[in-house]
């Protein structure tokens, strides 16, 4: 018994990295769809239909206890979709970093950054509106690029300053106190956005979902199993894997064996 | 009969705009994989596999004459390969774009810019050697971040400036007269980079492609039939259609159609 966890590709790896270090003994088979990254780019009926299939792969070879959606775009559109078609408890993204974001801020006026897919589905607006006791503002903003000057490596150069602002002045403008990260890869950003904004609480899903997998029922004492799975062989996963989470035996699989389920 | 089209997504449509433009009568075939676009950072063996898929879609429903690869990163790698496998015509970027390019440069010296795929397959490089007569250099640049930015709509702004800059200047240093836009994606910033290097020849494959057409043994006298085929339904995709082709047939097959082939 173990938990799975699934993203779109390379992001997830701050998840996972996050999950493997907060719980040492626990077994984590980890999927990253590198076949079709990224989701964000895609449609809510194609994004719900790659999210049965990664689980239902993590499922079917691991009898996994719980299920971690670390990709935004999935968590977005597919989390309660799982819970009903599963028979284990599934933790999206959402619903921790929104509860954290509440948690923080101080004036009730939250940032929100994330793809196409996950802004325009309203996730989080949803989520935090659906938890918030007080009255507040949330100012939403899709930031396509971030991805790719993250997979490019360009962390810490003058565009990335440029892209940086001319995505997030707008709703800084607006006064908010907390920015939600709500893409698995901007954490790689954080200190950049600090940087430009010193006085901004920045929510980081990565480190705030540990809160909601300490609560479940679940083996933590297992033989401490890391296993990842991809869907295609990419230079900037293996970079990004070494960087983030070292030596951890990686398999690819053919996604022939996830259109099938 | 008629002829079909392919491309990960969006780019090939300036192929599919310039086919259509050149050749009313014929019947024109597109599919456009935006379920799993790009393909220009997948690896070597996703790439073929994708691209016979592709091409087995368009064989198996339409007869098709001839094949056109409307993709670079799809070119580099499956050209010969679907030569091979199919009992028709082939025709792919990478040959006239580089037949192209050495009958303007004066000095020999052309740069390639282009997706991972396409850079990291130097075919190119290798189809520049093979025609030319004479000594040529080859410079050659990966622009990962160009696609993002045209799909992001940042045609003419200061970050793409910055962007072009960051990724030409180091070739045009070298002395190219010539670049060729190894991406089906780039004609749409031929205005921004000719602005910026104005004394550069600027290689257009959409536009040196119809030559290799025209010399093909097919029926081009049909009914004018233009259809679109996409995996998935993208707003950008349906964005950058209108801009370019206008009012054309489209329509959605599921993903499965292919990987069953």
């Amino acid at each position: 018994m173990a938990i799975g966890i699934f993203d779109s590709g390379i992001g997830g790896l701050t998840v996972f990295k996050s999950v493997a270090e907060h719980f040492p003994e626990l077994d984590i088979y980890y999927l990253g769809d590198t076949a079709r990254v990224p989701y964000g780019n895609k449609s809510k009926d194609t994004i719900i239909r790659y999210s049965i299939e990664c689980s239902q792969f993590l499922i079917n070879r691991f009898e996994i206890e719980a299920l971690i959606i670390a990709c935004n775009s999935a968590s977005s559109y597919s989390v309660e979709i799982l819970k009903n078609k599963l028979n284990i408890p599934v933790i999206g993204v959402i619903y921790p970093g929104s509860k954290h974001a509440l948690e923080v801020s101080k004036n009730g006026k939250i940032g929100v950054i994330g793809t196409y897919a996950t802004i325009n589905s309203n996730s989080y607006k949803k989520t935090l509106i659906e938890l918030s006791e007080r009255e507040i503002q949330i100012f939403q903003k899709p930031c396509p690029l971030f991805v790719p000057i993250i997979e490019e490596g360009m962390i810490d150069s003058e565009i990335t300053r440029l892209i940086v602002k001319e995505y997030l002045q707008e709703i800084i403008d607006e006064g908010i106190d907390t920015l939600i990260l709500g893409c698995t890869h901007y954490p790689v950003l954080k200190n950049v956005i600090k940087e430009i904004y010193p006085d901004i609480q920045i929510v980081d899903s990565s480190q705030v979902i540990i809160d909601d997998i300490k609560k479940l029922d679940i083996n933590f004492k297992e033989n401490g199993i890391r296993h990842i799975f991809i869907t295609d062989e990419s230079s900037s996963f293996h970079k990004l894997k070494e960087i983030l989470v070292g030596d951890v035996k990686t398999e690819k699989i053919e996604l022939s064996e996830l259109c099938k389920l």
